[in-house]
């Protein structure tokens, strides 16, 4: 599955959550949105990359003006297969690290921050990289740097998928894989900043909610074993590793 | 599947919510909770009935001392068995109509307000009683009636599943049942007072997620055909009926 969701609605969320509610009292400037997921058994993946643009009265000479840039991209497999997760990182390393040899370590720190369900106390998957409200860089500097990110995610996820997606499975590993995406819908309904903020707005909901998984699955106290290939995928969600050197 | 939650992490939530810090400053006193969740294909039945009591500093005469019960029954089904809903809605008046011909028609309305996912404008499922902060009357009359409502919940539902359980189903009609209980898992992350209540607080998890379904599944912009039976229950859940007169 292949989906790009549109973002009108989340201006206007974003207009009436600045409290401006003057009639034809703001205009938006420019946008670029992507938000791509794609599905398999091997894995999950969420890209996302925007810039954000607020003219308040575009019009009016010193008129207040608000932008940023937002997005990320994390990796979110049922089981661990190290090379598929560090091949991931390394990619998005190398895009990073193009720009700004902090970004990487930063941008990593705050997607394992950002993507937490605080009531499981652990993550929804790998990671990756992920920022919001960036605007501590020149404009055309973090335009460059989004484009290079967006472009790095066919390069970090398609190897993955190529290799991956002939593997067989058993149904415990559909069960499992189903009970992960459980804590996808967790934490898409529960925490992220775009979904909570659309739900409250009263945006398009099938856009809104374009990022939940086909299906998903609920257990009562669902426990792996300890040193099986589930504890460890859910062990790496509860203490994020660094995966690169 | 059935479940009984407990409610510790709940009155220790409430306590906090109610601003009280002191160090054994405030005790609860007399409770009853019960939370069953049984799911079939036929259909999906949530009941939880409920009496809080807390005392702050109990010791103390005079102290403050606040008390309210809560709880309902509702079905949720993926498809109209018009008799099924009718008889469920019939239990569910004959208990309410012990106590006061009042009742059914407030707490139906409740109900209906109260499992409503606003970001879909439709309600989760096809009703039956609700209540909650219930205080305006005795409290030994609102045990009883909580105590005939928790009772009417076997012969409202059982005949149900009895009836249905071997009804033949095909794939789309299992599909459609996922994506019902979607909805239902919608509503319980974003909306149920309980659930959202006890995310914030950090109650046992396993407990307060308890009433999510075994499995759910989405499906970008799913209309159901006009007049089908799919789009019937869709239609009774935007626009909820009097089921009996």
């Amino acid at each position: 599955m292949m989906h790009a969701a549109s973002s009108k609605e989340r201006y206007e969320g974003l207009l009436c959550a600045l409290g401006d509610t003057r009639e034809g009292g703001c205009t938006y400037g420019e946008a670029m949105v992507v938000g791509i997921m794609v599905q398999s058994i091997a894995s999950l993946n969420y890209i996302n990359y925007q810039l954000l643009v607020i003219n308040f009265n575009a019009d009016t000479p010193g008129a207040p003006r608000q932008w940023w840039f937002g997005g990320g991209t994390d990796l979110t497999p049922a089981y661990i297969f190290e090379d598929d997760v560090k091949h991931f990182h390394s990619v998005q390393k190398g895009a990073c690290d193009k720009f700004d040899a902090s970004f990487y370590p930063r941008f990593k720190k705050w997607c394992d921050d950002y993507f937490y369900i605080k009531h499981r106390d652990e993550r929804r998957g790998l990671g990756g990289i992920f920022f919001d409200d960036l605007n501590d860089y020149d404009q055309e500097m973090l335009l460059s740097f989004s484009t290079e990110c967006a472009n790095s995610v066919i390069p970090a996820y398609i190897p993955i998928i190529e290799k991956r997606k002939d593997t067989p499975f058993t149904d415990e590993h559909k069960a499992w894989q189903q009970l992960r995406r459980g804590r996808y819908v967790e934490f898409n309904l529960v925490y992220d900043r775009g979904t909570t903020f659309g739900l409250k707005t009263g945006g398009r909901i099938e856009s809104i909610l374009v990022s939940l998984p086909l299906s998903a699955r609920w257990e009562y106290d669902h426990q792996p074993v300890e040193g099986s290939e589930e504890w460890k995928l859910l062990d790496a969600c509860i203490n994020p590793k660094e995966w690169i050197c």
